[in-house]
C-alpha cells in the first residue's frame, strides 16, 4: 500500500487519541488500503500500533488479495449454499478481529450521508443503525467515536501515488468530453448522446494505463430549458431532440479504480450564434482566471472571487448561480475544499478540486466548464487534457 | 399515486400500531409515493391517519411535483449560493413537518444493509448514524422503531400497478439480453460487450412504455476461469479477448424508473461444443422445472428442488452452487422471498423473484439463465420476453 497514506493516517490516529479507525465505506476502504470493495460488504481494521486488516467476502477474496498488498485480507463465508448466512459470518469475524486488539477508542464512520459507489454500483452497502450497533458489540467497553470529520480531513490532501490515480481518470474522462463533441448533432437526443459517451469510457478507459474498472455517470441536457437548470447536480437526460444551434451541456462522473474526475462540457448542435460564443468565451475566461489565482496558502474564497469577477464585470454575476468548485477524488464530490464567496479556507499542496463557473438563464441555458485540478507548489496542475471547444471546426 | 398500495401501507402500519412511517432511502419514498428521487435527500413522512408528505430538494421539486401525484410536496432550498447548507435545510424542514403531526411510534428504515441508488447512481446518500439523530430531534418523545421488516414484507407482495412496471423493467432488459447474443464474438472483449449492452439499453429503453430514466448494470466474465466465478453478485468483466467457442456470461441489473429486473444469459463466441449445449440444455431443463412448480401455496423450498432435481440427476448437483432465487423489483435484489433448498416460506400471489438454476467449474465455466417471475392466481408469469439460445444459428 501507499507508505506515505499509511504513515499520515498513523500519525493522525495518534494526534485525534484513535486507537482504531473501522471503515466498511467502499471509499474509506479504498482510501485506507488501496483496495476498491467489488460489491458485498468489506471492512477494514486500521489500528494506530498494528498492522492494518480487511475482512471481505469470500467471493471477493481473489481481487482484495491482489489488491491488498501488504495487508492482511481475511476472508469470511459468502456466496454459494455452504456459506451460511453472510450477515452472521460477517458478524462473526469482526467480533474475531476486534478481540485481537486491544483498544480504548474507536473511530467510526459516524455521519457520512452519501457515499461514493463499490465496482457494483447497482446495489451498494452502507453503514446504517445496525452496523453501529454490530460495532458497539464487537468492542464493549471501548468508546465509539465518529471519525468523519477526520477522514474527510485526511482525504483533502492527497498524496503523490493518489494525485496520479485522480490524474489517470482525468484522462480517461477526455475520452467522453471528446465523444460528447462528436455526438452532438441535430436530431440526437439527450440520452444517445449520455450512452455514446459512457460507452466510450468503458471501452477507451479500462485498460488505460492499468485502469481495472471504469465507469461513467453521464447527464447530457439539450435545449435551453434543460440545460438553464444544469446547475443542479443531476441534470435531465431526456428523449427530446437536439435542433440545430441547440446548446447540450455534459455533466460527467467517471471513476477508474475508485478514483473519481468530475467533469463539465457545453457544445453545440452545429453552428453557434454569436451571443453564444460570446458566453462560452466568458466562461472560459472565469474558469482560467480561477485557476491561475490557485496557489498553495491562497484562500479558497480568493479563487472564486477571481473566477466570479470575470462574470460580475460581463453583467452575469446573477446567472453564476452557485460556487466555483469543490474538493473530489475519493469521490464525485468531497467538503474539503469549497471554492465558496468568502471562504477563509486556506488551499494547501495536495489538495484537488473542482473548477467549474457556469451562467444559467432561461434566456440562453446553461454553459459551464469544469476541471479538476491538483495543487503543487507553484500553483495550479490542470489534470488531463482540457480541450475547450463549444463547436466543430466549420 | 398507487391507492392500492396506499391501503396496504395504512392497515400495515395500524397492524405494527405505528403511527408513522418515515423513509429516505430512494427505494423506499418510491414503494411510497412512486417518486424515483434524483440525486439529493428526499425523506418521505407517511402517517397512518393522514395525507403522506415528502420531503424535496429545491433543485428536484419539477420532478418530484410531476412524479408525486396526490402527495404533497415541500421543497427545501438546495443547489444555489442563495440556498445556505443544505443539510441544515434537510434538519428543518424536517423538524417543521414532524412538529405538525401528532406520533407515539414512528416507523424508520434502521437496518437496511445494502440499497437501490436514485436516478444518479454516482453518489447516493444514505440514512447514517447522524439521520438517525436528527430523527430522533425532529420526533422528541417519540418511540422510533425499526420498520425494515414491515418495509421488506410489505414490498414483497406487488399490487398490480407495480408488477406492470416490473414487467416494463424486464422487457427493456431483453434489448440487453439480445445486444449480448450479438456482440458475443471472436476478438471482442468483455469491457467492449459490457458497454454495448448498457448502451443499447439506455439508447432502447428510454421512452419504452413510457420509461423515463433507464440504467443497466452489466457484468460480463469471458472464458472458463472468468465465468466458473460467476455465481458472484459481481463478475469479472476484463480486456480479456474471446477466443472462438469461448462461454461469456452476462449478469444484467436494470432499472427503468426505479423498478428493477434481475437477468442472465451465457453464449458462446461462434460455434458451442457438444458438452456447452449439453449443459446448457439442462440449465434450460432447471429453469423451466422450477417456473412450472411455481403457484401460489407452494413452499419456496418445493421450487429450489424442482430445479435442483434436473441438475442432481444430470450429475451437476455440486455444481449448482448457489440458491435457485430471491426476490426483485424494488431492489436488484430483495429478501423476500428467498428461493432456497428447505425454505418452509410461502409463495403468494404478487411475488417477484428470480429463477436463475447455474453450474459452475473450472472444467467447463459458468453458465446460467435467470428470468423474473410473478406469482398469479394460476401459477408463474415470467416477465418480459424469454428467449433461450447458446449461440448464433451457423
Amino acid at each position: 500500500m501507499d507508505s506515505e497514506r499509511h504513515s499520515r493516517v498513523r500519525k493522525a490516529l495518534g494526534r485525534a487519541g484513535l486507537d482504531l479507525l473501522v471503515c466498511r465505506m467502499p471509499e474509506n476502504v479504498l482510501f485506507l488500503s488501496g483496495y476498491w470493495p467489488l460489491s458485498g460488504v468489506s471492512i477494514l481494521l486500521f489500528p494506530v500500533d498494528a498492522d492494518p486488516v480487511c475482512i471481505v467476502p469470500g467471493t471477493e477474496e481473489q481481487e482484495a488479495t491482489a489488491g491488498l498488498s501488504g495487508i492482511r485480507c481475511i476472508a469470511y463465508p459468502a456466496g454459494t449454499l455452504a456459506s451460511g448466512d453472510p450477515q452472521a459470518a460477517v458478524r462473526r469475524t469482526l467480533a474475531e478481529q476486534a478481540a485481537r486488539l486491544r483498544v480504548r477508542k474507536v473511530g467510526i464512520e459516524g455521519s457520512f450521508e452519501s457515499m461514493a459507489p463499490p465496482v457494483n454500483a447497482a446495489e451498494p452497502s452502507f453503514p446504517t443503525e445496525a452496523g453501529f450497533a454490530q460495532l458497539r458489540d464487537a468492542f464493549p467497553g471501548s468508546e465509539l467515536k465518529d471519525a468523519t470529520g477526520l477522514l474527510y480531513e485526511l482525504r483533502a490532501l492527497k498524496t503523490d501515488q493518489e494525485a496520479e490515480r485522480i490524474r489517470i481518470v482525468n484522462e480517461i474522462a477526455a475520452f467522453g468530453l471528446a465523444a460528447f463533441a462528436r455526438h452532438v448533432q441535430p436530431g440526437v437526443r439527450g440520452v444517445d448522446v449520455l450512452a455514446e459517451v459512457e460507452r466510450e469510457l468503458v471501452v477507451k478507459g479500462t485498460g488505460y494505463r492499468g485502469a481495472r474498472h471504469v465507469r461513467a455517470f453521464a447527464q447530457v441536457g439539450t435545449g435551453t430549458a434543460e440545460t438553464s437548470v444544469g446547475y443542479r447536480p443531476c441534470e435531465i437526460s431526456s428523449t427530446r431532440r437536439l435542433e440545430a444551434g441547440d446548446i447540450a451541456l455534459l455533466e460527467l462522473a467517471v471513476t477508474a479504480d475508485g478514483y473519481w474526475s468530475d467533469r463539465t462540457r457545453p457544445f453545440v448542435a452545429g453552428k453557434p450564434t454569436a451571443e453564444q460564443i460570446r458566453l462560452f468565451d466568458l466562461v472560459v475566461r472565469a474558469r482560467d482566471a480561477a485557476v491561475h489565482a490557485i496557489r498553495p496558502g491562497v484562500r479558497a474564497g480568493q479563487v472564486d472571487a477571481a473566477a466570479r469577477a470575470v462574470l460580475v464585470e460581463a453583467g452575469l454575476g446573477t446567472e453564476f448561480l452557485h460556487i466555483t468548485g469543490h474538493g473530489t477524488g475519493f469521490r464525485y464530490h468531497e467538503p474539503i475544499p469549497i471554492i465558496a464567496p468568502g471562504s477563509e479556507a486556506v488551499l494547501e499542496v495536495g489538495m484537488v478540486f473542482s473548477v467549474e463557473p457556469g451562467v444559467y438563464s432561461p434566456r440562453f441555458g446553461g454553459i459551464r466548464i469544469e476541471d479538476n485540478v491538483l495543487i503543487r507548489p507553484g500553483g495550479a496542475d490542470v489534470l488531463g487534457p482540457s480541450e475547450r471547444r463549444l463547436s466543430l471546426p466549420l
